[in-house]
């Protein structure tokens, strides 16, 4: 009973289909049918013109909308616990040319105006200190937390302000959405590109950078193809990415997720380390605790010393989910 | 008709059925079942230990390989047609951080200890000139043609005594191979790194790196995650792999797409532009009769004024190459 | 009177001198008399062998000594409040290709091996983490702290066991030795490279890169050519660092400089924030303080909300001295 | 009897003496008096607001002008024996964060619009090529040839027609005026950044930036740190460069360089490989010859396998130069 990551579950049948689907020739690279699709596919879903290139990964993703927003001499601001400082290997540093990742703190991993200009009102204007060129935040966070729109738009404000680009990590888009139970551009108002994540979510390996300033993805065209990441078989990824928007299928994915957390949450109650808005859940349980839960099956994260991490996919097991709420219960 | 490329062909049965197998879920990235089997399955088709990563690209698999071998202030030998200098939108200058592409001459896209030496030696010992660390060739080279085991051998050794590492760019090895119906080792003798091509052979998104230095492959896991190539659903990717190897299919797809081009190039005789050992043919043809080829519905590249490349896949229809060496002969 | 920085005080007359003299013509870079002199000249002074390169300013010697130590997709560690991460414009994300400075905290700016395994201990070693190769300290560190020959010796110790290379910042190493009234040798035993600075110190515009494992060395010729660092008339560079060397000129100035902090420092006593042990003092002052030195004519950087840094060279005015030191007490 | 290279000549009195009253502190880095006059002086000099900037060498100035106009997947057009090509040890991949550097040929190693548009016209406008977005020439060139005004106003117009940055390395910048007896704006006209050399012409280890394009400054201010090159003591820089333009001192020495070289040239008569316009002389001479010279105390490079290369300085002895025309007369 896995409850490790959403990141290694089952392909959704849906996205299968539209892959074989797929097979018949079409032209390589990003010429092909699907691929010219994808613009008009967001633009629909956000109510606004955008452009949207896919890639494989959520690390690719972010770091290319990053690289077309930082020049290499600047910085972006993020969460001392966001993926890319903390789990992307450092590609952000490889992408940008090092440019300088400027770590803010938050509580549940969160940014806020406030919290930004902690970081960068003591950067003096000087070619000694790398100057801030682009904020990034998460959606939802590290820690399952989901910004509102409100909450949003104040960063997004308060980054025009300083002159910022901002960028969101979408990797779980789709759950943060499904929270809010607002429109999909509400819950990235204000922001320049997204990566809007599928992998964790249903896909099998295609994200997508949407971007709502033009001009940045006519950098990343480039920048993809010099990162080695226009797959010749795009259609693949577009395909992928086409069945998910379908009639809403990454939503629909997404609170399945989302509900199955909200169970588990409800059998931790007190032990929750952080709200569960999303689809991870964030314990405080003991060594002891740890051992009784993997003894009978449930595997996941410890985190740190008296805490776990537990993580819920689009298909979750209601056996295993409806057993694991009850062994936690039961601690 | 289309001869355009074998990079957007049909992904074979066989992949498919592989990747709906691997469904279930498995561990993460790349310490899922199948991706532990990459090194077994290589080491036996190779007969010599050997270490795999599976990557999307050809252009990630070559970059990768070469930033192992070469520091951000050397040099790599390449031919002055060869893909990571004219194809891959600069890859190599980003993951090497820079280090320098030294073009070399030869007939048909291929080297020679020779004129790899007329690059090199040339270069001063000093730290005004980039210093050559390393050697990429391209089995078959990018004008189909292939180096016999004795002239990769030739190269090996000359590569050696000068203190150079040898990559070879394999994105059509299967070809190569089939060409020589000599065991794989023997197309690739001495080479540290080989990029073994699957995705324009029946593979959907997946390229092995095969090291046959180990101590690469350690840096490259690094290095592939920092750039985004480690996907979190590799099992997907291995998959692919593993079912390209089974019963040697990358083998009979290599050998497959052969066939058909040298039915082509049979028909083409005296107009052919280099010999047609793998699965390109380049042709002269006049303006008047690339023009009236197409108007019959064959899409092809132009190659310079009066030239065309035609390519041929694994699964080309067999009444389209007849049609197509029916239509060269009447030219 | 000048306490802003020790960074642009006047050239000592020997080096003026020295300059002179060279100026003979002799080869270019680094193949004159005088930069051939380097090795021997530093291999004299430390008592063991060592390679010695020239540039022209303190963070080209520092990146350059790291990026021979670290790969681009590894990690150093330095404190929270080192140059190389506060002051050096993100050189480092330069020179080392977006490698990862990772921050470790310490008393004085100092490091430990404890602070420094509190950094590197969290991280897993696994890709998905940057790893880290190396790490450096200053000495004296940025607030005027010199860390004790066991003190250095324990964090080499400790750099070995974990298999991290050491480097050393030396800007103020001639600081550092005047107060250990220790051989060089111990103020920097068991460092790889080391940063030894002349131009804070009595030289106009060269720094030594002091190399005691000669590996490095060889790839920073490379390097520094790359940076645009090797000047073609390295004699008059060489020059000055012989000069100061002669006669340990380098240490008397440093204890000239020394010497009157001492004397401000003593002023100061109880308003000091860090033991005064090279050339810097840091004070508490308030903003109505600050004032009022200001306007009896010294000049000075704020430190934070109630703080001031005072910065002495080699050739401070006694008379400038003296009239701060009593400035200080009435207060 | 030194013609090996203008690069080691001894400097000019006036530059030590400017150097010398330099001495009296002054605020650090850029911030200094005298590098802020460097502005009004070259707008004085080129008739036309311009910004300018010290660094320490001819690599630096070139990589980080080019690094202002061309980003990490563009291409920079250059003559194929260029000095960024051929001598600066990959210094531009290393600035340009491996941007590529496209060989374009052309007599005495000057370009041409056609022979640019040689090199650019059969990049294809997609992801796969590198993109060109700048011209680099070099004024005198590497075989002592001057563009004239005219030649650089149509390879201005080209470059601007095809949306090109145009720079221009003029480490013998005073050489080609001098050879042309126009204001320097014309030697330069239409170019967007210009490495204005001193070293080779009486400086010492300061050479200028000219941008004609302010923008461009903005972003080297911060590079130039980043990349180690802005000294504390930058006031020495720049004395030596307003020394060298003060009553038009380059100018003088460019001349009496010229002179020189031109009473060689006349010596060497159909023995001259290139037009001998500005230091530099090639000639043809066998071995025998070249040993004849050489064991008359005349030191110089070999240039092929028949060729060899003499260079003359601003302060070259008479008696030598007149010496060596005789040899050469005699051979």
């Amino acid at each position: 009973m896995q409850f490790l990551s959403d990141n290694a579950a089952a392909v959704h049948p849906a996205v299968w289909s539209a892959m074989l689907a797929a097979d018949a020739p079409d032209s390589p690279y990003d010429t092909d049918t699907l691929s010219r699709e994808l613009d008009g596919a967001f633009s629909s879903l956000f109510g606004r013109e955008c452009t949207a290139l896919w890639v494989a990964t959520g690390t690719a993703a972010n770091c290319l909308a990053l690289a077309a927003m930082v020049p290499p001499h600047g910085g972006v601001v993020c969460h001392r616990e966001a993926h890319i400082e903390a789990d992307e290997g450092g590609a952000p540093g490889f992408y940008l040319h090092g440019a300088k990742l400027m770590l803010a703190e938050g509580r549940s991993a969160k940014l806020t105006p406030e919290s930004i200009a902690a970081v960068i009102d003591p950067i003096r204007d000087d070619v000694h200190q790398v100057q801030p060129h682009a904020v990034s935040i998460t959606q939802a966070s590290e820690y399952g937390c989901v910004y509102r729109p409100q909450e949003v738009a104040a960063i997004a404000a308060f980054a025009k302000a300083r002159g910022l680009r901002l960028h969101m990590d979408g990797a779980r888009f789709a759950n943060a959405v499904a929270y809010l139970g607002c429109a999909p551009a509400e819950a990235c108002g204000g922001v320049d590109a997204l990566s809007f994540g599928f992998v964790k979510n249903g896909g099998l390996g295609a994200e997508a950078i949407v971007f709502f300033e033009p001009g940045l993805a006519d950098v990343v065209r480039y920048r993809r193809k010099r990162a080695g990441h226009l797959q010749s078989k795009g259609r693949f990824l577009a395909a992928q990415i086409l069945a998910m928007l379908k009639d809403d299928l990454w939503l629909q994915n997404g609170r399945a997720a989302n509900a199955v957390a909200a169970e588990i949450a409800a059998a931790a109650g007190p032990r929750l380390l952080h709200p569960v808005e999303a689809n991870e859940i964030f314990l405080t349980v003991s060594d002891e605790e740890r051992a009784e839960l993997r003894s009978q099956g449930f595997s996941f994260y410890d985190w740190g010393v008296d805490g776990a991490r537990l993580v819920t996919s689009w298909n979750a097991d209601p056996d295993h989910v409806g057993a694991l709420a009850k062994a936690i219960r039961a601690l």
